[in-house]
C-alpha cells in the first residue's frame, strides 16, 4: 500500500503538470510499474490526445505484461476518437490497475473498471482519491454541472485597490507576482476578463516566460462588445483564440468586425443589464472548458462571487496603500450581512517576491 | 564573538517581552555571564523601573565580579529617579559590558560608555545593532522625533472591507486572529482608534487572554469628542487610562463630562477639519508613549498613512468577499499616482487560524 501511494503520487504529479494543456479532456497521469521499477510514464497530451495510458504502455513495451498501471482517473471504455484505454491495458497484459476514482463521464462511469475486471485485471480504487478529486475538479464540474472551475485572481494594494482614482494600475504587484500569474494562466484552459479591464489595461492575456505551452483561450465578457478593435486582444485573435461572450443586443456590425478579426462569438443571457454569470459559465462549459482563470475586473469578479461561482481565490497583496478613492478589486455585490458573504478556506499563504500570495478554496 | 551574539540574542529576547510594559522607558534586557554561565538576568520592570541592569546584578550577587554584562542599550549615566546603572555596574565589579547601541537620549548618549571605560570596564558595542535598533525604534523615535512608533492594524475581508454596507463587522476574522490582536495590543504602550470606530464597535480595547499585563492606554482621536458617555471606553476610564485627543472646538461641557469619567484630555491642532496627525503623535510623544497600536477606523488610518506616519502595517485577511459597498479599511488618501502611495516591505506572512496575517514595515 505504501508503494501504491508513492506511485499514485507520481502519476498525480505527471497529470497535474498538464493542467490547462489538454482540455476538453482531463489532465491524467499514468505510471506503469513492474517488479517495483517504473517502466512506463505518460500524461494526457496537448489538446487531450493521446491519453496518458497508451503513452505509458508504449514506453513500457513488453515490460507491461504482468505490470501494475497507476492511472489518476478511471481508464476510458468507450470508442471515441481513439480506441478505449481499457482495451489497450488488457491487450498489453497489465495485471493490475490502481486508480483513485471512477470517471463521472456517463460514457465511462464504472464501465472502465468493469471491463478491466471482466478481463481478469485486478482493480484497486480509492488510492489518493481526495487529491485526485481536487486535481480533476474542473473536469468533474464540466461533466456534472456543465460549467468550468473558476479561479479568481486579485492583485491589489494592502487595502484591496487595483488602481488609483485616476486609473493607474501598472504595477501594483512586483515582477515575481506577475510571473506567478503567467504560471497560473498556463494551468488554466482559458483566461477571462470583463470589458472594463480589456479597455483599461489593453492586456494580451497570453502566457509568457513559461516555455512552450498551449496558450489559454482569451475570453472577453462584454454585453455590447465595447472593446476597441485596435486592442491587443482583437489584433492577435488569429494567433491565440479569443472568445467574446456578449448579449443579444450587441450590434451586428460589431459582432461581424470581431468575427472578421478571428474571434469566436458566444451569445449569452443578460440579467440585470449584465451577462448572467451562470449562463456565461454554461456557455464556456459547452465549449469544453474545464478551468477558467478570471483576472477581473471588479464587476465580473463581483458577479461571479455573488452567484457563488468562484471555486478558488488567488490574491497577490502588495505593500502599498491607495486609499478609498482607488478602484476596488471587487465591485458591488449586494451583501448586507456577513452571513451572506461568500466564504473561502485558506490553502496557502507565502511571500512571492515583495508581495504576499494567498490562495483560498470555496468553503 | 559567537558567545557574544548568543548572549546578546538572549538579552534582546528578555527586553522584547517587555515591549508595551515599561513606557516611557525603553524595554531593555540584561544578561550577566561569568565563565560562560548566565549568573543574572533582568529586563525593565513595569512602568520603566527598576531598569534591567540592577535586577540582573542583584540576581548575580557576588558572581558579578569580573563578569560580562550584555545590555541591549547603553546603560544610563544620569541621576534620574534611580541611581545610574553605570555606577551600579562598576560597583558590582563588572569587567566588561557588551551593548549594541548608544542611547540617543541626550542625557546618556555615549556618556554611559565613557563612564564605564573611565572606570576600567571594557566596552564592546555594535553587537546585534540592527536587531536592537528595531526593538528600540519606538523609544528612539520618541527621543529623536518626539513621536511614538505607529503600528496600524487592518482586519479585513479578502477585498479590503472592514464591515458590510449596513455596518456589520463582527466577526470578519476568526478567534485566532483576534487573540493575536490582543497580543499585539499588549506589546504597545497604547491602543488608538478614531471616533467612528469607537461609536460603531463600542470596543473596550483592553488586552484579554494574555495573563497579567500592564494594560495599554486607550486613545480616542475625535475633534469634537463625539463618542457617547455610555460607551465602554468612557465607563471604564477609571480602571484603564483613556486619553481623548480633541480639537479646540470640542464643547467645554463634553470635555468636562469626559474628565469627570476619569479620562485625560489632550487638545491638539486641527487641519482640514480633522486632528492633524503630526500634532496628534507629538501630543502622544509628549506624554511619553513610545509604541502606539492604531486599530482604525478608515479615516484615522488614511490620515496617518497619507502623512507617512505609519511605521508598521499588520493585516489580517479573511477568506470572505464583501464587495465594493462594504466599508473600506482605509479611507480617502488623495493618492492619484502609484508613485505617491506609501510603500511597505514585507516582514512576515502566515496563516493565523483561518486568516492570513501579513506584517510590513515602512519602505
Amino acid at each position: 500500500m505504501t508503494d501504491d501511494l508513492g506511485h499514485m503520487a507520481h502519476a498525480l504529479r505527471l497529470g497535474r503538470r498538464r493542467m490547462g494543456q489538454c482540455w476538453p479532456n482531463p489532465a491524467v497521469g499514468c505510471v506503469i510499474v513492474k517488479d517495483g521499477r517504473v517502466v512506463g510514464r505518460g500524461a494526457t497530451a496537448s489538446g487531450g490526445r493521446p491519453h496518458a495510458e497508451p503513452q505509458a504502455l508504449e514506453m513500457a513495451g513488453a515490460a507491461a505484461r504482468g505490470a501494475t498501471a497507476y492511472v489518476t482517473l478511471e481508464p476510458c471504455s468507450h470508442h471515441g476518437k481513439t480506441p478505449p484505454c481499457c482495451e489497450a491495458l488488457v491487450q498489453a497484459g497489465i495485471a493490475r490497475v490502481v486508480a483513485p476514482l471512477a470517471d463521472s463521464d456517463a460514457r465511462v462511469s464504472g464501465q472502465g473498471f468493469e471491463y478491466l475486471r471482466k478481463h481478469g485485471v485486478e482493480v484497486t480504487t480509492g488510492v489518493c482519491a481526495e487529491e485526485a478529486a481536487r486535481d480533476h475538479a474542473g473536469f468533474f464540474l464540466k461533466v456534472e454541472q456543465g460549467r468550468p472551475w473558476v479561479t479568481l485572481k486579485l492583485a491589489n494594494s494592502f487595502d484591496g485597490r487595483i488602481a488609483t482614482a485616476t486609473g493607474e494600475s501598472q504595477w501594483i504587484t512586483g515582477p515575481e507576482a506577475r510571473a506567478a500569474v503567467h504560471g497560473l494562466r498556463a494551468s488554466h484552459d482559458a483566461v477571462m476578463v470583463g470589458a472594463g479591464t480589456a479597455r483599461a489595461d489593453d492586456p494580451s492575456l497570453t502566457v509568457r516566460g513559461w516555455g512552450a505551452v498551449r496558450q489559454p483561450v482569451r475570453v472577453i465578457v462584454s454585453r455590447l462588445i465595447d472593446v476597441p478593435l485596435m486592442s491587443k486582444l482583437a489584433s492577435t485573435a488569429r494567433e491565440v483564440p479569443v472568445w467574446v461572450v456578449h448579449g443579444s443586443d450587441a450590434a451586428t456590425m460589431t459582432r461581424r468586425a470581431w468575427e472578421s478579426c478571428g474571434a469566436t462569438l458566444l451569445q449569452s443571457e443578460v440579467r440585470g443589464g449584465r451577462i448572467d454569470p451562470h449562463a456565461l459559465l454554461a456557455a464556456l462549459g459547452r465549449q469544453g472548458l474545464t478551468r477558467v482563470f478570471c483576472e477581473g475586473g471588479g464587476q465580473l469578479a463581483a458577479s461571479l462571487l455573488a452567484a457563488d461561482l468562484v471555486d478558488e481565490l488567488v490574491g497577490f497583496t502588495a505593500g502599498m496603500a491607495l486609499g478609498a478613492e482607488g478602484r476596488p478589486g471587487i465591485g458591488a455585490m449586494g451583501v448586507d450581512r456577513l452571513s451572506e458573504a461568500p466564504r473561502f478556506v485558506l490553502e496557502e499563504a507565502r511571500a512571492v517576491g515583495a508581495d504576499v500570495m494567498h490562495r483560498w478554496r470555496r468553503a
